[in-house]
């Protein structure tokens, strides 16, 4: 890990399909959310996190506790997005992430989303994996 | 029951939202598969079957295993669907129905959807639960 | 409209259906969105406004600007939630609801989502139309 | 083109996302019609066929007419499908495409969609452009 840039992990291009716009011929608003969830997806199994073994073997899962999205111009069918990830904050037990989505070098919208790592039975917060947070700490810096 | 016709049992209205829309102006094709699974969620609870109930206490579920769909018109933003749904087969662990979307008296999508009963861990078909199977052939008559 | 007062005009229910919920068990994220701008869209049906006359009549039509979300508590298969919309602030050309999904009473989720109203060609920020600005500011009150 | 097998075109990979999933764990039934929907984009992107240009340029677009899908097999959330998509049929307004859905090496879902070529406006079938037709022609060959 030590000589990857954070940066380097931190980006996912994203297709607009026909399913991700509305009649408006724009890409719906709720859809962002699910392409900042691809971004956060892949950004964990590029650092190694594959989540099904992190609910099979440490019974952690990551819910959405927040999320402060701002639109600011449209995508439209065909657009090719990159969505960028970086950490902002490292909690006990949450992470919060800065996220955008550009598409030809212009920012069409960004979130703070702030994720809590939870018990999968229980759906309380519980501390992060003493592997994961270690390794979040080496990529936050 | 025995008062009742299956028609009775067998419409829900849907409003058409942005979401449903795409960038031709109209519903998508994949989201009349999610209206027509509403339709048989509702189908199945005002006879008085809750899907949750029945996991938990029988170990069933229901799987789609073949949907073939005929689009003819579509559906705009603000449209009113109505998607009306009744048996047409009835198996030892499966169930067909035929279901159509209407708006204003015409008919936009229609779909043969064959539904599989299975055990809710393996995933394997098994037979519908004596209880539901007295209810469903009630209703098919 | 002056004897309605504005808690009349702002619930939707909205049934939890598998199309809405993930592997998690729990109604993934994003789909809080949809349900918000449901909420909106019959907010706005209830006052007498028809978002696709809007846009044929007056070329405008609304967007959304910011989304803040605060999830509270996970909704899960067959709930039934209700969505509470009111304006909390009126501009020349935006308006901001402060939203709310609640079932059984509890509060799952809230938003605070900023809306601006466009020219449907140029999707730039164009005032309200004053019919509607006046029904708006009544209801505000 | 004439080196070019038509199984070169014909492969999308697409991984399934918690977006993707319902509440029993699996994909949602009517997803795969959102992957097959991308497998059929970029496979006429491949071809050089930009659909935005088509209708801007040609006043055509494609719409689903008919889509008989059969499913075999569950995905999970994480899984790594491959979309394979070809043309079985081609008729003057209309293209049919056999499209399968796999996931290391089998088979989970397959379906027949039958494509109608469509005037923008009028939303009624319209003739291939010629130059289409053509580039069709050869890859079905």
């Amino acid at each position: 890990m030590s000589t990857e840039t954070p940066g380097s992990l931190s980006t996912l291009d994203i297709r607009v399909y026909y399913e991700d716009t509305d009649a408006a011929g724009v890409v719906f608003y709720a859809n962002y959310l699910k392409f900042f969830e691809r971004g956060r997806t892949e950004w964990l199994r590029r650092l190694g996190v594959n989540q099904s073994e992190l609910a099979a073997q440490h019974q952690r899962m990551f819910v959405v506790k927040r999320a402060q999205t701002h639109y600011m111009k449209p995508a439209r069918f065909d657009d090719l997005l990159t969505i960028h990830s970086r950490i902002t904050r490292l909690g006990r037990a949450s992470i919060e992430f800065a996220q955008i989505a550009t598409a030809q070098g212009e920012t069409l919208c960004e979130s703070t989303v702030e994720i809590v790592c939870v018990d999968t039975n229980s759906f309380r917060p519980a501390g992060l994996p003493p592997f994961l947070r270690t390794l979040l700490q080496k990529v936050q810096n």
